[in-house]
């Protein structure tokens, strides 16, 4: 993302905390930061990708974070995936202090970071999305107004909890039915032009040999891990507790995709999981 | 489906237990037979369209039944949604007396039928899909050809299945992400664009307000109802006890559709699951 | 069974497909007989015990089945598990020839038909079951009348019913309380006094060394086995499905011992499901 | 609970957010304090029954909280029922200041601490619990060792988890049972001598007619309210979160609760969720 922005002839200071990741960026043409707030206090506008509510709250809310280190006026964008509770809570510790913030999680993966195609789904009043569209721009190709803030996490945290879903849907029937003796890619096709039509089937085939580009093909490597997956599903039922909404079929996807983990596959792509429909005879 | 015919100007003997079925198609131009034995004796091809395995059995193996009734050389043709096993155990029978059969559901529903727009999932040897495709394409506009004997009820289940999930799945996210705070009709756009796309949100969307055409936006009545999806989730886990297949997202929707059923709702469409998830507080 | 009618000075004629079978009994005393028909002619009470219910059918109905066997005032007894649907067909069939029957599927498992304390479930009128209650007894050490015909197989598919989803929820209980650090003795030491207490926890606990003589001791051999829990909760299911009542629990217990079971496990005891919940990092 | 105390004479220092809490224990005896810091600056013994975590993090934690207030050598024994990691980060920090802490939550409801029945599991070393047994044994007729701080959680969230999965279970196998014919109290009563027997079965059957002191026999009122049992299924589901533990069963039965919840029934006794499987045409 960040290279994306120098290609741009963006101005970067950057920091984090791995000081091997700053240095790659300097050497792509960014100023390196000491600090969280080194960086911020130069920033007029501030970019974060951190990976849970924790250290949001802790960039952006502690004693030498951002809110209290940059300047008037500065605007605040957090990429990162996190409950739409805590992005609320820290957009309006933002809004106390007369800064715009905007929630803008990414879907897409590492591929979609380093191809520019990454998705954003942004939480921000309509005028603040008006002004850092173009900026997002420049590191993905979709970028999508959810409404208010907050509603970027709402946006990302529903559309994973489909996936989730569906993607053991897919497993379930593809698994049943070459079970019951049809070919897989006669299958594959059948749903694809059907009401069960998705993108985890007419994309993202879990079933090896039914799509040469996924990761089903690969051995399950790359992709979108399954621990990321069960993180998604794990803010999508913590948030279902809190609003008091029943989430039984999430609940479970939940469930099955920890038993997958379990058993040693939580590094692999989340389509892995069909592997939990096979028997261990079956298993190579 | 029989007027489809009618018009592209095969020659018609009909069977019905309901004689007023029987009537309104010799208005169209069909001749009536007075049984199954009648009507199988006068066919060159026979089609069939039944409620569920035990009248498909007791048509076609009765001793007044189809098979025992035809000529030699006349093709079998059974349109109706039955498991895998009792279709394939049915095809022996008719292969045993030279007979070459096949099963072909379809889907599209009522209105399908009546516009002419059914899919009609095939499972037969080449030769004969190759010999039945011209006759179906009268009555259908996707003929499908998914292998051997069987493999059409095979076909049919796991889309219903995977249709079934997916429903559900698109239930849960709206509902949760409305809840969260984010308008219905842009986290339908959202999904529609990403990878929880499928067809339950992109074409026939549970949310009222979403899509003008879904029966959502009039009170879930026609389409496909939801004791009809009840029955193919029946068939699915049937089918994959039979096997010694897990389908733990296909049980879970079956006893949601169960729920939904008992609570009054058979009758509506399947996509009125979405009201299980409403509060009585905030049902009309 | 048939030992403890021999040593109660019973007259038995046996048969069974395994001549073998036939053999040994014939070695402790019994008479033999050639075929169904043959042993049915000459009993005043007929006991069978079958695997499932196409079994029973062909045994009591077929043409040279139990039902037109026997002379008029046999009783008739099944000890089969079944479908209480199936049942009630068989002795609607027998009541048709004026012939008394019972359903009355057992439990306590092998160990309990040797020891003599088998649990017998009748479904029979109150007369019949006063009739044939001292034979019962004479084999087990429960004789429950469960009410009219059929109702012997209802009382042992929803207690089953209950005893695998009580199990998983044991098994999740002592394996969630054990990661978080409690001893796993401590813990079901507290449950077994509390209003977690159940079976499978004072009786039957899953978790190894909790309890010196449960199957968990000695590696999940021996007790009642995976796969004959999978069969007991599927007929629990199918006949929910026919009665249109709800079944979540029910239905995921049956697919988690079904994931368990394609994992290689069907002959173990049911109780090994807790395997299910170890990651492959903490298993021996 | 403090009545109790206040019977056996131990002399007590009382503070609550409700002045009206204060004054009716005042009344019996009790000494007011105008705040958690003035309370526990009184004290040798500090008990603090509080409703979920940040309560107890606010009252342990805070600047004028417990243990910054409390002499040195006063003992902490918090009664709430909250997450086991809250529980034990409250205990180090206690231990921080040389202070002994004792988590002990209670089971038996409103009823058990009028009547002095409640059991206390009790998470502490093996010293500080056999100090402070005879006090929580003015209040409670089970006291428990559960091992080191936090265990009395685990203890407390486990057992309830197995409560909450066996009381659905019972519910489905009755309710099954009933559809098809069995009569309640003759399947309550073979299930209670058999295999399927547990506490939810055989003490506080959710069956209307079955007990006549279960809550099932006066409207479900009274009693373990279905959204505390709803709270307490969040603390398990919750920590095998952050245990990477999977709970496919818990995770189901807390949606079905909260199916049960959104209803209107969150007030109600937890065994009412058997009225989920009644169809609307069967409900009163």
């Amino acid at each position: 993302m960040a290279r994306h922005l120098l290609r741009a002839d963006q101005t970067l200071v950057v920091y984090d905390v791995l000081p091997s990741n700053v240095a790659a960026l300097v050497a792509a043409g960014a100023t390196a930061a000491t600090s969280v707030r080194d960086a911020a206090a130069q920033a007029d506008l501030v970019l974060t990708m951190l990976p849970s509510s924790p250290q949001v709250k802790a960039v952006y809310l502690g004693a030498d974070g951002v809110i209290a280190a940059v300047q008037p006026g500065t605007t605040l964008v957090d990429c990162s995936t996190i409950d739409p509770h805590s992005a609320r809570e820290v957009g309006a510790a933002a809004a106390a202090r007369d800064l715009a913030m905007a929630d803008a999680p990414v879907s897409g993966g590492t591929g979609g970071a380093e191809a520019g195609t990454l998705t954003f789904m942004v939480g921000a009043p309509g005028e603040l999305f008006t002004r850092i569209q173009p900026i997002l721009a420049q590191m993905g190709k979709n970028i999508v107004h959810c409404g208010a803030s907050g509603n970027g996490q709402v946006a990302k945290i529903c559309n994973n909890l489909l996936l989730g879903i569906s993607m053991i849907g897919v497993s379930e029937a593809m698994n049943l039915g070459v079970a019951l003796g049809i070919e897989p890619s006669v299958l594959a096709g059948i749903i694809n032009t059907s009401s069960g039509r998705c993108w985890s089937s007419d994309t993202y085939n879990p079933y090896p040999g039914v799509m040469p580009q996924a990761p089903a093909a690969r051995g399950y490597t790359g992709g979108f891990g399954t621990d990321l997956m069960l993180k998604d599903l794990g803010l999508a039922s913590d948030a279902a507790k809190q609003a008091k909404q029943p989430l039984p079929m999430g609940a479970l996807a939940q469930q099955l995709y920890q038993l997958q983990s379990n058993q040693g596959a939580g590094a692999l792509d989340f389509s892995a999981i069909i592997n939990l429909y096979l028997s261990t005879r079956s298993q190579p």
